[in-house]
């Protein structure tokens, strides 16, 4: 079970909702779970502000931040599962069904990391964009006839889950999280991981090396930067690793932008 | 993982419904999670016509079973589950958190019977009256702040939590379902349990003695009857048990019944 504290480093982010009824669901499942921190990428105004002052709309509600883009929805969270099911397209991340999920969420909780758990919005989902952004996507075990859900119910159902297979007790140990350690962990996974936004900042570190090296054509830099995002995300790299590279490519552009003689 | 035809076996009951929207919710998250039998007590009937022929209404609304009684609907399932919080009451039947009633349906499932999953309308939940057939009372673990759930949104978190926690690999064994013996079953519990109409005619039964007997005073006949319902759930008979308690009080009735002389 989650402790309150827990619950409160579990952002639950919404990207382009338009149905206020939607919005209200979904901040309804997290008041029902105990969740509290949501936020809105880019929402159609007039619908967003319906949502809000709607009759007996959840508090949380009102308190939850509105940003222009996802990376800066997610800045500092370490973890970023996205969700939705695949239908026509092959991930190009992880993808963990959301009953295997728990281990995970917990172990980077237990390193006090913030997490975000990103829903598209009703009609595409998570833009292939969107979802370079994800370290993992969540896949609900849902039957191959009717896969897609419905957002409030596809919150309602990831949050009970997280509430109730996530977090200490997986462990059996019933302890506070700054103690928890869970066997199963790695030496790498014990150390903190980069925030989202971290990331970001090598992302755009890398990508001016390859410019500077003029390994990246104009016509590559958006397939590139895809590619990058997804990367960095895959390979699972601590804080003091992508602190290192972050160095290390600082360096590398330093050195390539003096003229040459 | 439940399988289909365990699936099958699993009714999803509602009593009473009265918003079309959250029908049509109800039977997509049954879609989603592969369930397929619908059971509806008692709706009100322009709704119900509307939510079967809403545009992408799920196939399993048309086959769905209307019926006058809870009674009827339950009436070939041996292990009832009732849905709801409990926050001015206390339970007249045991109450299992959701997360913990696997055993419960895996048990119930491996010796073939059915199952009904019973849930209320959506302005007052499962009356005192609809709980008295209950087995158990399952209760989502929300939030006290925030308890009561949306119908929709309820029922897709019970079900996935069936469909992902219940079912043979629960034991680990993966085998199919009429070889299922988990270790933890005791020998009452691998005999097969009493339908719940057969459970109504012992009552009704048991009542007709009381009656014969003068032990009931008419004025009680009412709360005798809610009793007697709760108490033959509670004492997890058997068939057979059921059998035999029914040929004990049909002796007894008939010796009642003759003149005294």
């Amino acid at each position: 079970m989650l402790t309150e504290p827990q619950r409160e480093r579990i952002n639950v982010v919404l990207v382009s909702p338009r149905n206020p009824l939607n919005i209200g669901a979904v901040a309804r499942a997290m008041a029902n779970f105990g969740f509290t921190r949501m936020r809105v990428v880019n929402p159609y105004e007039p619908h967003w502000r319906e949502a809000r002052s709607a009759v007996g709309a959840p508090e949380l509600l009102k308190g939850a931040q509105e940003t222009a883009s996802l990376a800066e929805a997610i800045r500092d969270c370490s973890l970023v599962l996205g969700t939705g099911t695949l239908t026509h397209r092959k991930a190009e991340q992880p993808v963990v069904p959301l009953d295997k999920l728990a281990p995970l969420v917990t172990e980077s909780l237990g390193r006090g990391e913030r997490i975000a758990l990103v829903f598209g919005s009703e009609k595409h989902g998570l833009t292939r964009e969107d979802l370079s952004y994800c370290h993992v996507l969540v896949e609900i075990p849902t039957d191959a006839q009717q896969p897609s859900m419905n957002l409030g119910q596809a919150a309602a159902v990831c949050l009970y889950d997280l509430a109730t297979r996530s977090g200490p007790s997986i462990t059996g140990s019933g302890i506070a999280e700054d103690r928890l350690d869970p066997a199963s962990k790695t030496a790498n996974a014990s150390k903190p991981s980069p925030t989202s936004d971290n990331l970001d900042i090598l992302s755009s570190l890398i990508e001016e090396v390859m410019v500077a090296a003029k390994y990246s054509p104009h016509t590559m830099q958006g397939a590139n930067r895809h590619d990058l995002r997804l990367i960095l995300r895959r390979m699972n790299l601590n804080a003091a690793d992508s602190r290192r590279a972050l160095g290390l490519f600082r360096r590398i552009l330093r050195r390539l932008r003096i003229p040459q003689s």
